[in-house]
Order: structure tokens, then C-alpha cells, then sequence
């Protein structure tokens, strides 16, 4: 059998049930975005990592080292805003072909710099070494988080209300216009959608908020997309979710651009993927006071999308126009439906 | 300029000045082979990491990935161990070509588990992707030591002795093996010096030992070659050193394997790297109670292979026959000396 026909998913299960159960001082394991241990002191130590394969996740004719290294950073940060906690440390592995010019290096560092001094965090130590072909970079990120504070996928209730933060699909816009320049999409939203999807802002401040609020029953940041996301929320949680996909916010220039390639911006929205904005749960009692607690501070839109469901109703996107997408059938399927 | 004029030290060299000076928090910062950072609690949190690239690090064709799993947690082990810790959890990033079978992950994830146990950790998170050709394993393990336990290459003093643990150039002479497998070695030669390379065992109980003597100055493993990281623990201590070559602890099988291959063993010794045994510095007065100590309870010998001098002196290995190999020189030299 070859990993290909089982998938990352599928590997990573295969795994865990390999790895066993954890040890008593291992909060989180294998298999979620972040591992989180108890360690002595009040605060658990957070761990993740991501790893960035060029022609795979990116083209090095289309991002420079410095948005690259803002970029890998961004990710883990986000990671680690997910679950509430706050970055520290970060050790940087690269993999460089041997005619790498020292500025690409050097443009990479201010990236990372830059964007994980933002995050209150620094880069304590990494490794180096020589590849053939591909730049690979991976960043291994350490953060604490407050036990109390700390938010899993693994807590949402039926009956709570599904929000977002920000908006969703513009990454994907971003993505459509690098790979076809020939867009006539105007320079504003070329150069919005562009940097969006090239140098995301992960939402720590507005994670660690979300955390505080005490309201919040499960929490994950978009990067598989949406309804991706929304299916780590609902197998840890064991429920389901309805997603009124008119309630989505996408933004104009989203719109503009799947208007201009002939896609339709609900699917950017739901499969698109690299938002990183935060996708949680809340009982709708609480919706108000949470979106007081984090919008007043940071300035970010919360929205309702959806309510969570019985396990049994699956995850379920409702568009304006009455079709149903669900989850299991993904992004592949939509020029499918929506040919009926 | 290209990375390749730079080299791996220049240019971690010149990413420490341009990330600037460690925060509070941060004892040990990039450059080192661990980082090294203040927690709450008794001890200091560790971490490292080494990404393993295939046909730069390892070929396919002649590891086994269950070797291969036991090889990578083995180095990271001994960064750990060289510093008088203990390791505690591991990320594990993957990169990996689609065609891979099911099986090479498995057999992978088997020798990764089999070894982090055996140093008393586990794996507890991770991350995987697709990339176009090569295999790209990085391993980040975290581990904890107490403050007044850790040794650092640092601390050295002129007229400390130098010690190491257990035998030198037995990883090089099996790599030889590996290459050249024609050469005419005994079975018993050729199975032990592949496995010194393919699975080495690090010095983790050792490491641990010797820090709790109180007694060592400075410490290293054994990586890069025992010049090489001679050379690590030299700089960061503003000393030099004299290797005394003919009390280099050489096995029997490595000087049979050299011999057949038409090689020094000697070069093995100083020059050949992934040896994975310890490197330390010590008051001579306190040779035989750290001996005592380690070999009692480990059976690991330790021998003394020279003496720490004035910064001046540089690093000079003196070989049986009265030549001296310098440092700085390398094993790229060896050749033109002994064609003399």
C-alpha cells in the first residue's frame, strides 16, 4: 500500500494507534495541531511544527524568502493562537540546495525574525543542511498556554453556535491570482488578496482573548479550509455541524476574483484553506458577550456560521441557493454539484 | 554569494549576529547544538533538532527505515545526552515522496519508537507532507536538565585534561563497509562496524554520569568528526588543544577495515564524525574518580587523548609518527600530509 492512497489523515491514525496511549505528563498527542505537556510550574508547555516543501507549499518564483519566512512562522504562530496560548521559543531545520544565494538565506531570517518577534517569541537554535533540489523549511515552534485557558477540538456541545473570525476565502482569491496573472482583477484587490495569501496574520491576540472569555468550547485555526477544520472540531467532539454558507463573511474582493475565474466564492470559502482564522464553538447565550470581549479589543469581526449538530447529521454546508455540501465529499466535488 | 562558499558554520555564524543578542529567558541560543531556556521549575527545558535528508544523509538503498527511525532519535539523543540531560518528548516532520509505501512509515515510526523509549520519551506530535523525490526526516526533541548539572562546550580551562567516551572511527569504518562492500572484512567485522553506523547508541546514561561528577569543565558529542567538534568546544572556551593520536581509542576492526580499504585509522579517528560518543574536559586530579564513576556503573571506558592549551596553540593532533595534523586543516589534508 502506498501512503497516497491513505492519505495524511489515514497516515497520521495509523500512527497513533502505533505510538499507543499517552504518558501521563502528555496533555494533547499525536494527531491535533499542537502536543501540549504538563510540566512543572503553572502553565502547560505547548509544542508544534510544520513543515514548508517548495513546489509543494510554495513556489519560490512566487513568494520571496522574506514573505516565505513571515509566512512559516505565521502558520505556527496560528497553531498555537488556536488553542489559546501564547509562542516562546522557535527552532528553525533547513534543507538548501547547495546554490542558494546567502541573500535568499538571509531575507528568510528577517522574514522569520520580523514576524516571531511580533508574536512576543524568538528563535533559540535550528540545524542546517545541504539537498539536492528543493528548499524544505521546518519550524518547530514552542509556546504555554494556562491550563484553565487552554481550548482543544474535542469540546463542543450540540446546540452551540459556530463562529469565525475575520473572513474566509480570501487566501484562496489570493492563490487563484499568482497562479493566473492574467486576471483582470484591479491592482488594489491583486496586491490585498496577494499579500493575504502570501503573508497571513495569524490571530494570536484574538485567540488568547477567545480563551479568556471562558465562553469557548472547541477552537481550531482554518488551514485545511473550513469544512476541513470544522471536521477535526466534530470528530473530537463527536457531533455534527450545519454551516449556513450565506452567513459566511467574504469579503467583496474575494467575491470579484472567483467572479472573474469563473468559481464560485462559497466554495473558496468552505474548501479553500490557509485563512488561518480561528473556527470555534459557544453556547449562543454567550455569542454577544464574546464578540464584545474580542472585536472591542482587537478590531477583528466574529460571525455566526452555523450551529453544532447531532453527530449522527454530519457536517453539513447549506448554500444560498439550496444545495447541501458536505464535508466528506470536499472541494473535489464541488464543480460536481454544481453542475447539476 | 552562494551558501556552498559560506559553508554550514559560516553561515550559522552569520544568522546568530543578525538575530542578535538572547533574551533573559534564553541561556543558550543558535549556534549551539541545543538551545537551552529558563521554565519555571527546577530545570532548564532543552531542544534540538537535525533533519536527515535522503542521498545527502542516507541512502535508501542501504539503511533500513527501521534503522533509520533508531538512527535519527539516536542523534538527537546524544545532543541531549551532551549536555547532561534528559530527554523527554519528540515532533517528528516528514517529508515524503507519494510512491512510499505504507510499510517504510510504519518500520520508520517503529525504530523512532523503539529508540525514544529506550531514553525514557515519546513522540507527541508531528507533521507530514508530500515532496517531489527525497525522504526529509526532522526530528525535534525536547529534554530538561537541572542548572547545576549542565555542561556546555564552554567551560574548558587550560591543563584540563581531554576525555572520550568509548571508541572513535568505528561509524567511519562501517560507512566504508557500506560503500566499498567488496571489501574483503570478516562477517563479524562487517556486521559490527555497519551497525556502529547505521544504528549508533548514544551516550545518554554516560552523559548523565559525568554530569553528575560535578567534575567536567565542557562537553560535546561527537558529530562532526572528533576535530571538528574539538573545535566547538575550543572556541566557545578561548582554548586550544593537543590530541595525542596513539591513545585514541581504536578498535581492532576499525584498524583491520582501514587497512583493507588502504586508509589511516587515525584519520577515521580525528576526522571521521557520527561517532556519537562524548568529548569532555576535566582537571586531570579528577581523571580516575570520573572513570570510576562512569565505567563502574556503565562499563563505557573513558580515555584520556590529550590536554587542553592556550588559545594560541590552536588545535594540533600529534600522530605515532611525530607528524601533526592541525584543525583547521581537516580531513581533506590528510592525504597531502601523508604523501610527504
Amino acid at each position: 500500500v502506498r501512503i497516497s492512497e491513505l492519505g495524511e489523515f489515514g497516515l497520521i491514525g495509523r500512527i497513533s494507534r502505533f505510538l499507543g496511549s499517552n504518558p501521563a505528563d502528555v496533555v494533547v498527542g499525536i494527531g491535533d495541531d499542537v502536543a501540549v505537556m504538563r510540566v512543572s510550574g503553572p502553565e502547560y508547555l505547548v509544542a508544534t511544527c510544520d513543515i514548508q516543501v517548495e513546489n509543494v507549499h510554495f513556489l519560490r518564483s512566487s513568494i520571496s524568502p522574506y514573505q516565505l519566512g513571515k509566512k512559516i512562522v505565521a502558520i505556527n504562530v496560528s497553531d498555537i493562537a488556536a488553542v489559546g496560548g501564547d509562542p516562546t521559543w522557535g527552532l528553525v531545520s533547513l534543507a538548501l540546495p547547495s546554490d542558494i544565494e546567502v541573500d535568499f538565506v538571509d531575507a528568510l531570517y528577517r522574514g522569520m525574525q520580523e514576524q516571531i518577534q511580533g508574536a512576543g517569541a524568538c528563535i533559540v537554535g535550528g540545524n542546517m543542511s545541504q539537498i539536492r533540489a528543493e528548499v524544505v523549511i521546518d519550524l518547530f515552534l514552542l509556546g504555554r498556554v494556562l491550563p484553565e485557558r487552554m481550548l482543544l477540538r474535542s469540546g463542543a456541545r450540540e446546540g452551540d453556535a459556530i463562529l469565525v473570525t475575520g473572513v474566509l476565502g480570501d487566501s484562496r482569491a489570493g492563490l487563484e491570482l499568482v497562479l493566473n496573472p492574467h486576471l483582470q482583477a484591479s491592482e488594489k484587490t491583486r496586491s490585498n488578496l496577494v499579500q493575504r495569501h502570501l503573508t497571513p496574520v495569524p490571530r494570536l491576540h484574538e485567540g488568547q482573548k477567545l480563551a479568556r472569555t471562558g465562553k469557548v468550547t472547541a477552537m481550531v485555526d482554518v488551514s485545511d479550509g473550513l469544512m476541513g477544520d470544522m471536521g477535526h472540531i466534530c470528530r473530537a467532539s463527536h457531533v455534527g455541524a450545519e454551516i449556513y454558507a450565506a452567513d459566511l463573511p467574504v469579503s467583496s474582493q474575494c467575491r470579484e476574483t472567483a467572479g472573474l475565474a469563473g468559481r464560485d466564492p462559497y466554495e473558496w470559502a468552505l474548501f479553500g484553506g490557509e485563512d488561518y482564522e480561528l473556527l470555534f464553538t459557544a453556547d449562543p447565550a454567550f455569542v454577544h458577550e464574546i464578540q464584545n470581549a474580542v472585536t472591542g479589543e482587537t478590531g477583528t469581526s466574529i460571525r455566526v456560521i452555523g450551529r453544532v449538530v447531532g453527530e449522527s447529521q454530519g457536517i453539513v454546508a447549506r448554500l444560498p441557493d439550496g444545495r447541501e455540501m458536505s464535508h466528506s465529499k470536499g472541494s473535489a466535488a464541488w464543480d460536481h454539484f454544481a453542475g447539476r
